[in-house]
């Protein structure tokens, strides 16, 4: 059985649920697989408008959401008020995006009969990919990265139907979250739910199931990938797995309320987020601020004692390291100590690569650095991650940073912090191995490409092709037209 | 040793050339990477410019090269004059695309402060992976996929520098057309050669290695998948492997020609292309004509010993079936019969999925059906391929049709046969397992994004930006702004 937790008080909360069967995953895909005939084939528009009624139905039930989403995981009101938001507004943005068009990719090249070979008339657009999508939900977003999350978002988005494997840490918000989004949706079945390991299992080695989402860990992650190396057709696994998002803070930067700004980046929701700032590589004077800022901060709940084990033995693993300042508990019986821990340049390369692991929470390590000319050599060691940041008032002073972050990293941010993801046209959410298992994005208006494959027609009759290719271009898709890209 | 041979005579053409051992692997990749600097930073329009002197090149020098390429595969003077072309014509077309600057993808966001919580400023766009391409030769086509193929110039043209692995049909055009290209290049590290089947292990697990792009057999793409699987750090794998590319003919379709164009597409090349129309579903009425025009076909030699080895167990594989026809075995110590097996559908249904394997060469299945409705179903049972045909002059026949053929295939032919494959911007050349490994495509304009991985820049200094990603576009590439995509 699964069974919610509360991470303020160790208890369990709500109902037992029942762990879904291999019978009940079949049933479970078999239905999305059908409901999705009618979807996917639906116009753009007509996808459009569910997906807004979805966001209304989000936003009108937020006050049943979000108190049991905090008991399931204490995150708090205000920020699952605003996760709802974000859920609402991320399936909002993918009906703008489809409405749009350019999604599809239309490129539309004539025949030219005067060349030899004659070149045919060859049509191109991205449809649908033919089956279920399966979704693994993430813990820390028990609605922007779980049921009502972006991957959901964008495949129904795209055309797919989709199957989520619930995240055990909120059973419960996660079965109530399906059952409002279904009631926006011409049909219940094309979202489906599974509850429980095994599930997630049987799920991803369905035959109909066509390409898999997953937010997590990456023992997670590889687990997932070597179930799906098992099947007999591969399918893509497109997985946000770990991520460390250095941190470069250069002489140049302006100190004022820099500490601050790391500290608040570095305990926000306890740590627990992909793109939590795990490494900071600073000259020495911006140490004792950056120590006295975590000093300063009171952590919160972890969101389960699995979590909190895992944050607990990451902080012991950095026990080589000098500890610089711990933070407050604070209340809960998940409670955990913001950590941080310091080193210089040499001795942190010295440990490379296992110094650099991702320890999820709110744990960080300061490497302190002389000479910037010292930093390209390391930072090109680091493992892949979601984000790099950089601190400086001075452009030319990052320049020889550049081209070694955009390698390391998906995301280069500006002195910023990293744990904000801005649900935008341009945002990038993803990275080298290991923090994406592919080239795309779980966030921003590509993260819907994960679910749609070409197809080309070439010489195909008008009345057969989609709308998108015809050259009247009925919904004012954008349109490539023998290499001329125009609306 | 590699050594070349003469598939006329059966016997050693050209020297015996060495195989390349792990440190010769490791110098080509260390080499590549590095004369990679330059080149990934080179703005497009540098590229371009070198992209079209290799396309000079190869033009410049096609005397040379297509005598030596006819005595190692035997295709013949016009058929490789005509690959040196479309080569040649490859490099230019992608020399077009970068120009253009749509494949890099820019989208730009700018901030709004008015939000809660604030957007940032985000611009985003695709960039070259940052190791080297390995590409794996095809035996087929000695040029358009090999050395000077798709693969090399669109990876070049994304701006990654390339290892080619040989293929052992015809190493010493390889060599010769490594040379022609590097002439042209910059860095001749920027293309690597090296030869023997155990240099291709070692290129995939090179941890400089990106990507890896092949086209060949399933057996050989399973073997380099599970050789990428070991890798700590996992890489894409494009890989285009087989296809059976079935072709419907519905009642409605013209009779006229209709056996000749089969029997053409079906013996072009003698059958070695990833297009053969290997299956074909047809009315009885069409069954003699179709065998009348094979039987008058005659062969040409096989590409190698082993081809004609699994073309000769292909064909034992389809001894159940009726054979119907069969093609003159023309000169040559490979030269093969092409072969006409049929069927009926409910008997080619019971033998699925075995009868529809590749059998590689001029060999194909006619499977009669007397009723359109009956052919859905069955459709559906297929393996995934490169193309699907439909001749018919009523498209509201074949409309019951399009759907599943377009899960089935990655390419929709009407009226025409799928053995041409037309380098444009709408091309796609992939399809559903095991026709590709991905849903990316090796020709056409958009088998440049397999080498790209996106970079997002957020609050990014305009000074650091990239050209593409800057308000005033410069290079007046397509931009997305603010959701609205314009040039």
């Amino acid at each position: 059985m699964i069974q919610g937790f509360d991470p303020r008080t160790g208890q369990p909360t709500g109902l037992e649920l029942p762990e879904t069967d291999r019978a009940g995953v079949d049933a479970a895909v078999a239905a999305a697989l059908e409901a999705g005939r009618a979807w996917r084939g639906a116009p753009a528009e007509e996808r459009a408008r569910v997906l807004e009624a979805v966001a209304d139905a989000l936003t009108a039930r937020a006050e049943e959401l979000w108190p049991l989403a905090d008991r399931e995981t204490a995150l708090g009101e205000v920020r699952l008020r605003g996760e709802i938001g974000r859920s609402a507004g991320q399936f909002r943005f993918f009906a703008q995006v489809i409405r749009d068009g350019g999604y599809a990719e239309a490129i539309i090249d004539h025949a030219d009969t005067s060349l030899t070979p004659p070149k045919p008339d060859v049509r191109r657009m991205l449809r649908p990919l033919p089956g279920v999508v399966g979704v693994f939900a993430a813990s820390n977003f028990p609605f922007a990265f779980s049921v009502a999350g972006g991957d959901v978002a964008s495949a129904l988005a795209a055309g797919c139907p989709v199957v989520v494997k619930a995240h055990p840490g909120h059973p419960g918000t996660s079965e109530l979250t399906a059952s409002v989004i279904r009631s926006a949706l011409p049909s219940a079945d094309l979202l489906g739910l599974v509850q429980g390991m095994e599930s997630g299992a049987w799920l991803v080695q369905h035959p109909s199931v066509s390409a898999v989402g997953f937010t997590g860990s990456v023992p997670g992650g590889k687990a997932i990938q070597a179930l799906i190396d098992e099947r007999p057709e591969p399918i893509p696994f497109f997985g946000e797995l770990g991520s460390v998002n250095p941190v470069v803070v250069l002489p140049s930067a302006r100190r004022e309320g820099l500490a601050q700004g790391f500290a608040a980046s570095l305990t926000l929701g306890s740590g627990q987020f992909c793109t939590n700032p795990g490494l900071v590589f600073a000259p020495e004077d911006v140490v004792k601020e950056f120590a006295e800022a975590v000093s300063a901060s009171t952590g919160t709940p972890m969101l389960s004692s699995r979590i909190r084990d895992g944050y607990t033995s990451g902080v012991e693993r950095l026990s080589s390291l000098t500890l610089l300042a711990t933070g407050q508990a604070g209340e809960g019986a998940w409670a955990v100590e913001p950590r941080l821990f310091t080193t210089d340049l040499d001795s942190f390369a010295a440990q490379l690569p296992a110094v650099a692991e991702e320890c999820f929470g709110p744990s960080s390590i300061v490497v302190t650095y002389r000479d910037v000319s010292d930093l390209p050599g390391v930072l090109a060691r680091l493992e892949g991650s979601l984000t790099a940041t950089v601190h400086a008032t001075d452009p030319a002073e990052a320049a020889p940073l550049v081209e070694v972050l955009a390698r390391t990293a998906g995301r280069l941010v500006w002195n910023g912090w990293p744990t904000g993801v801005a649900v935008t046209w341009a945002m990038h959410h993803g990275g080298p191995w290991p923090s994406a298992t592919t080239t795309f994005t779980s966030v921003g208006a590509t993260a819907i490409a994960r679910w749609l494959a070409p197809t080309a027609y070439q010489d195909w009759p008008a009345e057969l092709l989609p709308q998108e290719l015809q050259d009247s271009n009925p919904l004012g898709v954008p349109q490539r037209v023998d290499g001329v890209l125009s609306r």
